[in-house]
């Protein structure tokens, strides 16, 4: 059989990670694939710029318009980022009945339900396998491998950064504000780490997964956004000394009343496998009703883990190249037509369990009236530890003053609680004269 | 569409929960698939005996070629496990024209070399997905998801029993017998566990894995297996106490010599993922070339996880069904024009590292002869731990007897050898004269 001619958009990181794992895999590849893939045009932003890899026998381009116009590329290879041009771009080659490949998590997420209406119409793939949890196969497992089963909830590790950044607090006892520069000196972190650890990056791959889950549109506007800069040491100590780890989830699930798409901090209890997903690495939990759980681990970045997902896209798209449109995997893993219409939840409609810690003055009557709040508010606690005030303020953040001798750090584990009820709770809380500071607050589910 | 008909060999657990999982999940699987899938006839063994299930609409018979013969079914799933009339069965169904997915690791095993190239030749798909670790969609992700790597090794938890009952063992300091007996009470062991606890189960599942990563022909006979029934607790908790734990692993690993293929009892230090996977649960770790590791788990048996798989299947079936043969995913991921010929290592020619437990006689120069031993094969002692013998009989298994002053257990952990290297050395130290019984030999996989 004849080769597939394939067009590069970037040589960044990701690109030449391709390129490198198609050179160097080319005879696997097509002995899988049944078929050569080999790369023949490639845009580049600074083409006089040296790289590090073998470009032979690849023209190189400053123009986008070059690769997607292109007569013999057969699939578009989309590893630019961003989203504008980009669009653009990704329109005009399926305009130009040419597939597309992409690891562009923020495309899909805010522009993958018109991009795959145009694909579905052409008779084309939009594969992106890279976009979520590098190259962990992951959009395959739950879109194929569960295609039986009604998905109940993911949980997923989906941002290397801020799971490098939880452990090393965890294991180094170091605050947020060191770690972040620890990280991006290793590359763990960008220069400008907004975007992974205030959780957007988690939310974009949390949107596709909810989408291939529960056969809903893509909706990234009503995620639940949380990052990490929040947490502090102190709180992944006394969550540890309760026998739980604090790692920053992705959570989708589907209720009764709707599906639950939210991205915080969360504690979960040490003895679950993916508490002990440590570093930079990914994982994700699914709950399905026929399988059960089952769990993804691997590298959620880098190069050629990236690549890795990119080249089995390819190897799908040439394998698929002559089937009819209607009979592949359909884009969000139900057919186009056969999308639902659950409602997606605010967080005040969640249900989880808290860890909570107060600081209060240490007199009598203080924790019965804390709890006649919770009572009040039909919140149960689960445990309660009570500190005297021996922590240094540096590890209670700022805002710590006051007589230490005088006070307690109150640290309290609750049961299953709506959120609207636990921030009312709260509020009467932090209005009590006793009760100093804002009450520190993060989410807790068991995963049983 | 029109709906796909299927026709089941087999009603028993596994066959009973797929029809369980497609009736109640019809909807899903239908918005998944593009079109429905309907049983329209079952072969059971006894067709008076109730079963407690809906089977309404199907038409059943105790006659296995009704089946494999019937006009309308389109695919047949095999359920019912053995070889001898199912490889008859299967065969006839693909003379007849109808593709078929199967659960049937022995079968595919055995027989898949011959079973794929039929199907090959006429153009059908032979699905297995169920074979191997139940639920876990472990075949799609090596044989797709993983596409664009050279994939280096496979280390799989691939039988629940053996795991359920290391993990009593390890947990409940139980010794072999007593945590078997409990298994077969609670379901987890059958009644006759030989094909479980010596390991052929796993081995079946091992060859399997091994073809998909190499793309080398299915060579179950090539297995070295070893089961779980020499391992005592005294070992499993020597091994936590140097940090490690005994898990029931197979083992596939590509190296420059062949492939190693081997099933046995394995050291793994405790704080990889893998070790922590516990009770029946299943996990694969896969490591490749641009990927590096990713790891898959969840429940490797069970009605309705196993029934999730062979659903899969079927959704990729119907889904594939218009594709050309040689554009869809190969039965062994490669082409089959494409397997290699690399040899497969014997296990004298593997390397690994190795926990040996020896009792000698407490006296001065015995240590300095082991060592001198081991150090005129090659082996490099990674560390020693002597103990005095206040071990009870029990505990260490039969055989042990005599001064119990006298004697000395010394626990010690090597750096990689070659087995047969190994063996030469056990064998020159049992001759000595201060070493009384057997070595107790278990091998240990660093798994970084």
């Amino acid at each position: 059989m004849n080769a597939v001619k394939i067009g590069l958009i970037g040589l960044g990181t990701v690109g030449s990670g391709t390129i490198s794992v198609l050179k160097r895999n080319a005879e696997e590849i097509s002995r899988r694939a049944g078929r050569k893939i080999i790369v023949v045009i490639a845009a580049v932003r600074d083409s006089k710029r040296r790289r590090n890899i073998d470009l032979s026998g690849i023209e190189i381009t400053e123009q986008i318009s070059d690769v997607v116009n292109h007569p013999d590329v057969q699939v578009v290879v989309e590893l630019a980022g961003g989203a504008g041009e980009i669009l653009h771009a990704v329109n005009t080659a399926l305009d130009n009945g040419k597939h597309v490949v992409t690891a562009n998590k923020a495309l899909i997420a805010l522009h993958g339900n018109e991009i795959f209406a145009k694909a579905q119409k052409k008779g084309l793939m939009v594969a992106f396998e890279a976009a979520v949890a590098g190259g962990i196969p992951i959009v395959k497992s739950i879109r194929e491998g569960l295609s039986a089963n009604r998905i109940e909830s993911i949980a997923g590790i989906i941002n290397g950064t801020c799971n490098f950044i939880l452990t090393q607090m965890s294991d180094a006892q170091q605050d947020f504000k060191q770690v972040l520069a620890e990280a991006q000196k290793l590359g763990y972190a960008e220069a400008d780490p907004v975007y992974d650890i205030e959780g957007i990056d988690a939310a974009h791959k949390l949107t596709i997964l909810a989408s291939l889950a529960f056969g809903i549109r893509l909706q990234f506007d009503k995620v639940y956004v949380e990052g990490i800069t929040a947490i502090r040491s102190v709180d992944i100590r006394y969550a540890r000394e309760l026998g739980y780890r604090i790692k920053h989830l992705g959570i989708a699930r589907k209720t009764r009343a709707g599906v639950e798409l939210r991205v915080h901090p969360t504690l979960i209890p040490q003895r679950r496998l993916i508490a002990n997903v440590d570093g930079v690495m990914n994982a994700v939990l699914v709950k399905a009703d026929a399988v059960g759980a089952t769990l993804y681990y691997g590298a959620g970045a880098g190069a050629e883990p990236t690549a890795s997902a990119v080249v089995a896209d390819l190897v799908d798209v040439v394998r698929t190249i002559t089937t009819d449109a209607e009979n592949r995997v359909p884009h969000l893993a139900f057919q186009p037509d056969c999308l639902s219409n659950d409602p997606i939840l605010g967080i005040e409609q969640v249900e989880t369990a808290y860890y909570l810690r107060l600081k209060v003055i240490n007199r009598p009557g203080v924790m019965a009236a804390i709890a006649t709040i919770f009572g009040e508010s039909d919140i149960s606690i689960e445990s309660v530890i009570q500190k005297s005030a021996s922590i240094s303020d540096a590890d209670v953040g700022a805002g710590a003053t006051g007589d230490a001798a005088a006070e307690a750090t109150i640290i309290m584990l609750t049961q299953n609680s709506l959120e609207s009820k636990m921030l009312q709770a709260i509020t009467a809380v932090e209005a009590l004269d006793a009760v100093k500071d804002e009450v520190v607050c993060i989410r807790l589910e068991c995963l049983d």
